[in-house]
């Protein structure tokens, strides 16, 4: 570690000149000026523009404790630049898992001393410029005229360069499962107005400009844009609401989607800047402000990563560095789970989670379990379980999910009900001590499974025994779940409470040495740098949609460019029988071939990767099913060898150690040939290789079970040809002799 | 106990006949029928009307889950009657703690099934009728077509008779610490307008015509009526808004004091009731509903007591009686407690709850007390804690408080701050472990204090590892406080979560063993019958506020007709330096005599009496100070001698498991004799009796400490004339022989 710190200048007048700093390959450029005293900052690469320059500041919400001591000016305007230090930092640390054993945190930090003479108050505004981007963020120092403060909107500006194209979701406070939107800038009103049905947004929208992050873009002189964010503590989620030439003010609120429980936003007393740029917009809470905030503390890192190499979006580590590093000391207990799980069959609707059918609602203290009717369709009773535990243990799968062991899912979702579940009583067909025992005599652990529907304080209330029944029964990792809507009422899934909730779970299972899943929470922003016990997330249409009504082939060829940006997810690939029809009432089919399940392991990196289709599926495809076997879930390596946004990604990965490689190739639905060149493999050893291929005439609609199983020994330098059907991939598995 | 039950019809056509049930006593009679198919109830009192016709119901809100099985029709009209039945019941019960060593719970119930034909939903209104006024409430059974439901308002009638003088506070959600006001029905609106500084009144008042319940009135013709509610479990506690000439819509919003986070009232479909007529208001959530149901469910019961005798009101039992018996089956570890505490001296201004003034603000995990500067002003010290309990030992008092003994008080409250305090951290100064022993070795208990400041999910966070502290350390008992706006932002201390938040705490610290007396929670409605762990509450305003500027004299003898009809009140009496100028620099004096704080013991009921004042101002009226020594906490017998609202109450008690009696009487600042028969001694036995008395030219303004003590032995039959100075009292104990 290096770090040089140089002092620019002290007090520096209004209007002075630009900070310039550049990346340490010299090809990223930060500007950093006051424009009549707002904070502007600007980024260039390799010259282009990136972000034209924009503004930086906070609005402060006018509180009702604010002669109490809680500041209200608005942190925009009236500012003087104190002083200004540059300094450089590099480092090379080691995940607990990841894509590669090692990641570089190389940059140049720009730090603007900022201060408001009219207030007396001061903050700083942190930017680190990496080869790869740029992270900014807001600090406030603790200081006597600004001790607590209450933000209305943060308003970091984001000024593009052009009518780029974009692959966006829509701005929602509650989800972010809806399909990928791909339009110019300019269009993204339009498709507002036009897809009236988001698949499966909920309603909490809030403009027709509004995108989430992370947000990729492409300009047409062939540079990659993507605005995210970082570490994101105790602070709401940021989207972004993009200007254009009819924004007549900041936060639009649409008419029929709005959330009836969510105040409008306030209109801003600033000026709107010009079309093409996005302003971020905070998750409100239930009164319609967006945080609350105690100095000393800062805000999230809002991240841009750009490149004119499609391929340096995914291998970015920016994210991940401008997080904390690891706040687990014994971090021997978290490790990688390739896992398989009673779910499927539930999310298709052959079977159920609930256990009876007998009531119209029921409360968790006035029902005898004992003597409920069963409605003989639930799923996790002792009878199945063992079988997936059989089957684990036979195809080396390291856990079980099962889903719908605990009492309570009679009536689960979106009725506002509080006391929903306990997390610690199981249905009376479900025997936790049986079970447990007959895993782990087995190898195999269970994955336990808490769906808390959103309501959190009924969790909280629970977690601790929940975690001690875990550790009791031998469970060392939770999927939990956040179906519905947020209570208490009015709060939002991306607010600052729930984001601080979700990391309180997390903190809390990490004093239990359990690893957590979460579903439907937060979109990650790389905080498993700092808790690696956070294995996976959802927090993005998953599998689950090819059971609704299906999603396109190329949202997995989005998705590690949006979604993984901030973190691993759980995708829960690996369904072989497409035709949901051939074993269920479900007319639904999934949207990619059989091998192109199988390249989603490489595809879509993930610490935790399910095969989540039925075990009887499996067997009828034992040989394609070798793959999942034998593919590893953590690596030494990771290298990406060609990728588009929404066309394709292949990637070459080396598992953790050893000298084995596995190499994957997933398309959209006009299919693909990569030409594969072996060049990363060692050059003293020769390999067994095994190359899955879709068939000549695989396709994903009509033919997507064809598929090849070739062997062959291959060496340094050997050229695969791989030919991709529509909506297909390739797996390739490449083992040391 | 017996129960007799008669079917009176099934399936009775729309208007017909009212349904009518009289009290055991003959004297309360209740009517009801529909009328246009609207539920409604006329109650009567010896003939005299009561409640004149009143309609019943709820508004539901229209949610966005209506499509998934939320109902959503307003259960107002459209009802026919399906069946009634009524039943007599009479049983004795024994409270834990109380004024009486049994209650009586007789009474005659009227229960009607109505059916709203239009949605195929039934409901029941249950109807008690007590010799002292009546409950009813609406049930909600588990059905079909009726499983979930939010509420957007409940609309329960109370049309009175006349233009009553009545006792009433500032509707508000968030505090009752206002001082009563004083006027007729029709007066309300005005002494709104005029009164723009209710004394500490929050800003989430709701209507120029809202009132809180328990609510006391005076009729022209003598009867006294009080509203109120009894056992409010995860419901929103009621308000009352009174409908008068100049009301066109029900809450009608407040400008000035309006709470910015609160939604405005949704209006009424229904048409506005007759002017006099009082209408429930629930407290909102921070969407502005009001509750979230699930059948099988019921409301609270809306109250009315009604007598000619001012006493009844006091020694009624109705609002007990309509509680749950108590589901703590070993109540072995509950006791009354008797206590004085580091305390007053911090509310004077004289010391302080905090340890340093080093920082503008503290965040908890950043700071390493050990090494903070004190501030030299921190009461909760070791030495002074020893003193105390020295000072308790001495004195046969059983516990003592301690307030500021954790790190967090530098910046507590009112900050929108989350993580402000957590339970278990002392301050450097105070030792817990050595103080515990301390004090045990003297045969006393600390009492501990948990400061929320409101932030209810980080209690909840804190609460297991708390109480698990008072267990290892030897505390039974916990004041808690909920100073400060309720966090979650936008939440009510009255609304439904709030209620069940205070229920959690208290069913939580009775599985330890522990004793609650929540202050600042919401203001009881008798759940103490169920959880007689809950030994007290604040709920209005207190002994503190004479040092925040004063009460008025005749508060205390308002508040035995109101607050406390819903269980007792920590209202801290014992201040005998009534001059807070002659120890302190508080300007402020107390608004009674001496003798008139000594009398509270008995007019303030409470099985929780803190002798308040400190050591020191004690030692100087040490002979007055033996009747504090000697006064008992709970009670076999309690006598209501005399009573009129805001003028004078006396009372005599018989102390439990002994024949000693204490008498008290209180009066407002135009003294008041009192001619005391002790009719209810024993005439078998003889008696050495202390009468405590105002001195002649005693004076709460000018010479509060002026008393005089008389010992002499009394026996059954004997009259005691006792004057009573203004804002002065009397106390009298009389000790068998």
């Amino acid at each position: 570690m290096r770090i040089t710190s140089i002092l620019v200048a002290a007090i520096l007048a209004t209007g002075a000149a630009a900070q310039t700093i550049t990346s340490p390959d010299g090809n990223v450029k930060l500007d950093f000026s006051l424009q009549q005293g707002r904070p502007t900052y600007q980024l260039t690469y390799k010259g282009k523009d990136v972000v034209k320059p924009s503004h930086l500041g906070l609005e402060l919400a006018k509180d009702k404790h604010a002669s109490k001591g809680m500041d209200e000016t608005d942190l925009i305007d009236g500012f003087v630049i104190q002083k200004t230090s540059t300094s450089t930092f590099d480092e090379t640390w080691k995940p607990v898992w990841g894509e590669t054993a090692t990641i570089r945190n190389h940059y140049n930090e720009l730090e603007v001393n900022l201060t408001q003479p009219a207030t007396e108050r001061n903050i700083i505004i942190r930017f680190r410029v990496y080869d790869d981007g740029m992270g900014l963020r807001y600090e406030f120092p603790q200081q006597k005229t600004l001790n607590y403060f209450l933000i209305k909107e943060e308003r970091t500006e984001f000024a593009m360069a052009g009518d780029h194209i974009a692959w966006w979701l829509p701005g929602d406070y509650d989800t972010q499962e809806q399909e990928t939107q791909e339009t110019r800038l300019s269009g993204i009103r339009e498709r507002f107005n036009t897809s009236v049905n988001w698949g499966n947004s909920s309603v909490a929208v809030f403009s027709p400009t509004g995108v989430q992050t992370s947000l990729q873009m492409k300009t047409d002189d062939g540079l990659y844009i993507n605005i995210h964010e970082a570490a994101c503590v105790d602070y709401a989620t940021m989207h972004l609401e993009m200007v254009d030439a009819q924004t007549k003010t900041l936060s639009e609120k649409l008419g029929g989607g709005s959330n009836a429980y969510t105040p409008a936003p306030a209109p801003s007393a600033y000026p709107l800047p010009k079309p093409f740029t996005f302003v971020s917009h905070l998750t409100p809470d239930a009164t319609g402000l967006k945080g609350a905030m105690q100095t000393p503390c800062q805000t999230p890192w809002r991240t841009i990563i750009v490149s004119d190499d499609a391929r340096d979006m995914l291998s970015s580590n920016l994210i991940l560095n401008l997080n904390e590093p690891c706040k687990i000391e014994d971090t021997s207990w978290i490790h990688p789970v390739k896992y398989c799980g009673v779910w499927w069959e539930m999310i298709v609707g052959k079977s159920a989670w609930n256990y009876t059918d007998e009531f119209p609602s029921i409360k968790l203290d006035q029902i005898d379990w004992s003597k409920v009717k069963p409605n003989g369709r639930h799923a996790a009773n002792n009878e199945k379980v063992k079988r997936y535990i059989d089957f684990a243990a036979k195809n080396g799968l390291d856990e079980v999910l099962v889903e719908g062991w605990n009492v309570g899912w009679e009536d689960w979702a979106n009725m506002w009900k509080r006391d929903v579940f306990d997390f610690v009583t199981p249905y009376p067909d479900f025997d936790i001590k049986m079970l447990n025992e007959y895993a782990h005599a087995k190898g195999v652990k269970l994955l336990m499974h808490h769906e808390t529907s959103s309501s959190t304080q009924n969790y909280e209330r629970h977690m601790e025994k929940a975690y001690n029944l875990m550790n009791k029964y031998g469970y060392d990792a939770v999927k939990s779940g956040y179906v519905g809507d947020i209570i208490p009422r009015g709060d939002h899934h991306y607010s600052q409470s729930m984001n601080n909730h979700y990391l309180y779970c997390i903190q809390e299972a990490a004093k239990h040495h359990v690893m957590v899943n979460a579903h439907e929470a937060v979109r990650p922003t790389g905080l498993c740098r700092t808790w690696p016990n956070l294995v996976g997330n959802e927090s993005a249409r998953g599998t689950e949609y090819e059971a609704f009504g299906g999603s396109r082939p190329d949202h997995t060829l989005i998705l590690p460019f949006t979604r993984l940006q901030g973190g691993p997810m759980d995708y829960t690939p690996g369904i072989f029988e497409t035709q949901l029809s051939n074993w269920s009432d479900n007319p639904n089919w999934v949207h990619t071939t059989l091998v192109g399940q199988l390249a989603l392991y490489l595809t879509m990196y993930s610490p935790l990767q399910m095969a989540a289709d039925l075990p009887e599926n499996y067997e009828r495809f034992d040989d394609a099913f070798q793959f999942i076997r034998d593919v590893a879930v953590d690596w030494d390596d990771s290298k990406y060898l060609e990728a588009e946004p929404a066309d394709y990604i292949t990637v070459a990965r080396k598992a953790k150690g050893t000298d084995n490689w596995f190499v994957g190739g997933k398309c959209d639905e006009n299919g693909h040939l990569s030409i594969v060149k072996l060049d990363f493999l060692d050059k003293e050893r020769k390999y067994d290789c095994t190359i899955y291929a879709d068939a000549k005439d695989a396709h994903y609609q009509n033919n997507p079970k064809a598929y090849t199983i070739t062997r062959k020994t291959v060496k340094k330098g050997d050229v695969l040809k791989l030919k991709q059907a529509p909506g297909g991939g390739f797996a390739v598995s490449i083992i040391a002799k």
